[in-house]
């Protein structure tokens, strides 16, 4: 249970950052991309690259290979999983939100369709 | 786009730590709750309570209204919202191990069943 807590705090903490999302997105989309190729977009240094790499490791949110001198990074998604379940308890507020909002639609089509 | 961005950011870091988790799960229970109330479970001070109160706020995960002397706190759960589709692009990673590990499954029970 305790580590549970902790993987959580470490997932939401990594993902509290642009530049993390941006890495995950671009794995999500391309699969396997070496650590220079996956610099190339951002207008940062690669050591700063680097950093959140470590973060999103440290998250469990990626793996990293090396093969000779290139490092391969692999997206890792399980721990958004969690994640998605911890948010999922609070998913009843905007589906009744929006529940009532087409209640309250078809209420006024009602209302405004000629009476027999 | 750079308000959603950084909204992101925020709900994000906000989530990342227990304890303001543990106060969101609490409001999304009870509905309205004072501050004091809020405070009574945790092993903290009540001004580290109000600092977590100040991160949740600032994400606009929850709202304070004071009557008197009395300050209750209310989920405001919409930023959630934009964490939980952000995250949804991943889903597909864990839906199809889950469609393999089935399809395997299945497999294994059809090859277990006598021959006719």
């Amino acid at each position: 249970m305790a580590n549970y807590l902790e993987s959580l705090d470490q997932t939401f903490a990594a993902l509290g950052d642009p530049t993390r999302r941006a890495i995950l997105a671009r794995l999500e989309r391309e699969g396997g991309v070496t650590v220079s190729q996956l610099a190339q977009p951002f207008p940062i240094k690669l050591p700063t690259v680097m950093k959140h790499l470590d973060v999103l490791d440290a998250a469990g949110l990626i793996v990293r290979s090396k093969t000779g001198r290139t490092v391969t990074v692999r997206l890792s998604p399980e721990p958004m999983q969690a994640a998605m379940d911890w948010l999922r308890r609070y998913e009843h507020f905007w589906t009744h939100s929006l529940d009532r909002l087409t209640a309250y639609a078809e209420n006024q089509e009602a209302q405004r369709r000629p009476k027999p």
